[in-house]
């Protein structure tokens, strides 16, 4: 398994993750503690590398988690990080939008076994695993309009395709985070599960559908994709949408927005 | 605040509407009491314009109720002003089509605050608003095939967007009213609150959504629409879909269903 | 009704349907005890036929049934009849996919009535219903992961329309049935009654739809078949996925599947 | 051949229409002289018919034609079976609409042979033929625009697939009619032969068509079909799209148009 | 006619547009004989309003061209005005896209009359209008390669509207001018008439299509409009395609074009 | 320059292709004259992995061409490689739609250089590339119903974003050559040159594309692509579609076909 040592001596200390195979199951680990699971660049490009060989390796199923111990599963996009203001934040390029096609595009079930709190960008992370297993500390918030960040449209695709579309709306203009228990309930977990039986519950559904047949399971989980992703759009709709995302993010509230966050203050916005 | 009060009265007595800006918050009220609220041509012109205005002066969020003390929130269309038969009964230009679609397409979140019962036409609005906050009277019924009206395919849309295909199907095809519990479980109504805190909880979480950016909320909000309004459809299934809906409009039926609406009778449909 | 009767001795004796009209309600009754309602061939082109007898007799609404007493609703495919290796399982043109078209395009709601387990194909056919009806006996499996039968793009899309993205992957990626409970929550059934309430409830239901205007249901119901059968997808990711798909029925994981269950042992899949 | 002969028969004279079969090649001919073989519902019932008929019997390419000696090919739409004033001018279920689509889907090649003048929606059939053979004498011209009568969607999608965008809005905005040299340039001309060797000619390629694969041949049309037919809308700009069409229909202009047509006289149309 | 007189008073030096209404035709010409008719920013927005005014008043037919004796119809993009390096140079706010859209959207037809040389966005401009009237002087070039600037998708769709696939590609790639023969053969230029007859028969074109019915014609072309601009595309894709574009107006090269461009030299690319 | 040597050496003798840069153009020049150029396997992966090299190098324009002196450029599919009877002649995986894909997804101008007769699935490659240089030798035939084999809709797509289609039709249905002239004409070649100029024309062309902005050309491609091969269609359309193509691989036609072309005689098709 020194391929995957490598890969966790390849980068920055930031990009902290763990990378194991247990049981056949490819299990990676947030482990970067000092910045509460931050998906910052280089984490989210081990995250994608780790992926890629996982399925060199025909690795069948594989679980996303934080650390034991963490109360945060991840608190999203590293702030610092995001584009120089006028930039678009979310471009496709992105080393976290990557991720999530990696997620997406993995030839077989990704699992996120959560405890604690989900929040912005990881809360999408979360949505782009195929089921979700989470104990009661589990919470999850999406939150671009802290910061005035206009989401984009396969961003809103993965909620969509997860979440009825007023649940959706309130989860995004109010940015308040929901419970375990509301979250079993809108479906945004599949499993709630006490926290002592996290682990074992998520081994368990992990080891079944590995003893299943991968070629057909590769099979449904790319049709679902396509179903999902590919919504189609008329290519002068798609250009006036981005004409208002640019408005957001060149806007004085979207750095008002950043400015806030950074000065640990309530943001002012006056929707310009 | 004069432009409001000239909305105001520049109508028909049957359009009332109360307009008003509270904390920043557009507040429309139906209150045609008489009336039931019904969805009348005049009323559904100054909920549109009402609308513009709001816009303009950059309300942030608006809530659309009916007046206190109503035990019906809206009795839907005014089968009374339905086009003459023969004619499509939902066209693109009719008034409640054109609220519809600026209530969808305003620039930050509309939430339906809703006390009583909702019927026809005005489940489709509430439907069409961002979230919606009840209280426990609260019912809500799809009833075009008690006249023998066909619905449209971007009124589906609405519904298809926020509830199960299955549940769709039994609301249209029952036209029974459902109760607010029931509408909660499968996700009409985003909070069930108790009748005494619905005015309190609506603006709270109204004020809440106020303080967010405004802009990424807009490119959020117009994003999900196109998501969820543009389904394309192949223009030679939809010339058929049109037929189909056109022998229902034209058909003896249609006719016996106004009638013995009209005449407060059990209609007596021949599938002609 | 001597047609039924003929319907019903045209074929041989494996395809035992029974065909009933009772209160102007078309009953479609599974009974083929010795093969557990085994989706056979000439079950299939039965209940086509009888569905194609009803809507030129105007039957407004249809219920779809197994025999009473029976704890299995469906075994699902019969297995035995499965293509030849190499050939695509769920071509177009097969009798089960002709069924499941010939009951979405029925020009009136059809409901599913479950008493006891639905396996594999059979939980495609109660999905492609248009309301379900069940009892506490009743269970869902979804199960083509066990033999690495790769699904096809309008058999997800049944599921799609129906449940939420991560409980589709839960069910298919796992194989495992969910019981009755469960099973409403999700989302899976309309109404779950007691056992002694399932007939008696699901024709007050029927009797209900078939007083409401058939040609405004049946243009409703079209116009929704369209929106969810006839999700656009680009040709040439199409082409693709039929590839993925080809490579799992041409695998040899596909032959072990088929052949451990004809052996009644577990698959041992390689992934190839 | 008297299957041939019953349909010539069961119809009023205006229907005349020839049906013969020669070398296996279907032929189809116009010869409804006194009406200049206007497109009207009994012809157009009895070519759907005889289209059919020849599906059957498994006639591998058919030849639409009219009779010889006519210097006006077809006068196009009988404008005195327009439906009444307000009433979608272009219904689905129109049986020139109808014809259409069995060119359209026929499982083998029609050809269009022209002599003579194209008017209308007699262009539309010509152009819903698979290839068109014509002589020195044909001329196209498409004349909605001289009656108010607003073209439908699946119509226009005809032109689009074989004429250039600029092309198709001259013919329209004009009204004019297009010499068949300049019909030969622009692509609406397969091939442009003498008027002599016109029925030889293509005679020769009807037959050269019927001696290659037809499965492969029909496979072929329909895929080429749904490219070209069944181009995706989204349904709320369909129903826009309805909307402009219906304010054309119900328009005094359209009114205007009709009687200025059957007075032999100019219209003067308002734009109301 | 005094409003048009404001509307040309209303700008700068630049913006020189002649607005005019003859014989009920609305005629814009474009008269900056200094910057050779480059497509500047107050230039469009004077076009874009002249439209809207035109629109208003119900002009039926619009005529667009250069000013008599200029032997350049535009020079396109006034490269001094595009966005700052590391902006995208054609948003969907762009003046220059808004008066294509105004063009395209317009309630009637639009005549491009063609004198002299056509550049780069200019030639976008000539292909958005309904048709091309040309004299033997007519030479049309799509540049941005010369930049290096990546053209937009819906831009590429006005060509590929017009244009065989393989000659769109040969223009852009090639960024060379094809003669006014070449142009009318290849079917960019409806008519290609003598200098002399130039005004004459391009006004001839107008009246006899400003006789017609506006609203079936304002029906046709915003169907066409729909057809052929709102192509729909993956949102996955599209952001994909987005990134690819980004990734060409942040390079060197496209600053390479620009500097090269106005230091009139030839460009050294190096695809970086 | 020996990693393309070596790729010359990694096959078989029937993958003769020869591979160079000159003056910074990518050439591929098809050399089996003993097989006539037929596409076998080995030769289109070849060109695929040099396309690939190619892009690493950042060859800006590449030159598709047969060997000097042949008069065959290319005969098509080897028909003894097609799959056994009853698999699908076309699949996603087949090296010929590989290495259609490759030259469709080049990151810059492929052109093709087309001296002699061109048949089959090599009409597609030329299609393929982004322009047509030919000499008077050229010809062009699509010949699947000679065979009885169903084309694919992605390779019918090739064809409709080039030809009317009308003439798609006819070619399609007579597999008759068309000479160079004629398919000038038809828009199947950009540039028609004498034989002489052949060469020097195509390398002018290939040098001026090559001097311009790289990035921008490959985003402009890129749009094109997507425009072009990304049609939408409905699932369950598509799958209708594969049924009739299936009918027609599976058929007693298909094998006559194959037969007969083996045997060096007509085919009798019998339509089954
Ligand atoms: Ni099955
Ligand atoms: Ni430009
Ligand atoms: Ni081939």
């Amino acid at each position: 398994m020194s391929k995957y040592d490598a890969i966790a001596n390849l980068h920055a200390p930031s990009a902290l993750i763990g990378v194991e195979i247990i049981d056949g199951i490819g299990i990676l680990t947030l482990k970067n503690r000092r910045k509460l699971n931050a998906l910052r660049r280089d984490m989210m490009r081990r995250l994608t590398e780790s992926l890629e060989s996982f399925a060199e390796d025909k690795i069948r199923v594989v679980i996303l988690r934080a650390e034991a111990g963490m109360d945060v599963w991840s608190s999203g996009h590293d702030i610092t990080e995001l584009p120089r203001p006028g930039q678009d934040p979310l471009p496709y390029a992105d080393p976290l939008e990557e991720t999530l096609r990696a997620i997406r595009a993995y030839p077989g079930p990704v699992i996120a076994m959560v405890h604690g709190s989900v929040w912005g960008g990881a809360f999408d992370m979360v949505l782009s695993c195929d089921i979700v297993i989470a104990d009661e500390s589990a919470s999850f918030a999406i939150t671009p309009v802290n910061l005035g960040l206009p989401y984009n449209t396969t961003g809103l695709l993965h909620f969509v395709g997860r979440l009825r579309e007023n649940l959706v709306k309130e989860l995004f203009f109010t940015a308040t985070p929901i419970e375990a228990k509301k979250a079993a309930e809108y479906g945004v977990i599949n499993h709630l599960v006490p926290s002592a039986q996290l682990e074992t519950h998520t081994m368990e559904i992990a080891r079944q559908m590995a003893s299943k047949a991968p070629l057909a399971m590769a099979a449904i989980k790319e049709q679902l994709r396509v179903i999902s992703d590919y919504q189609p759009i008329a290519a002068q709709v798609f250009e006036r949408l981005q004409d208002l995302r640019r408005k957001a993010y060149e806007s004085a509230d979207y750095r008002e927005g950043i400015a806030a966050f950074l000065e640990k203050r309530q943001p002012a916005f006056k929707g310009e």
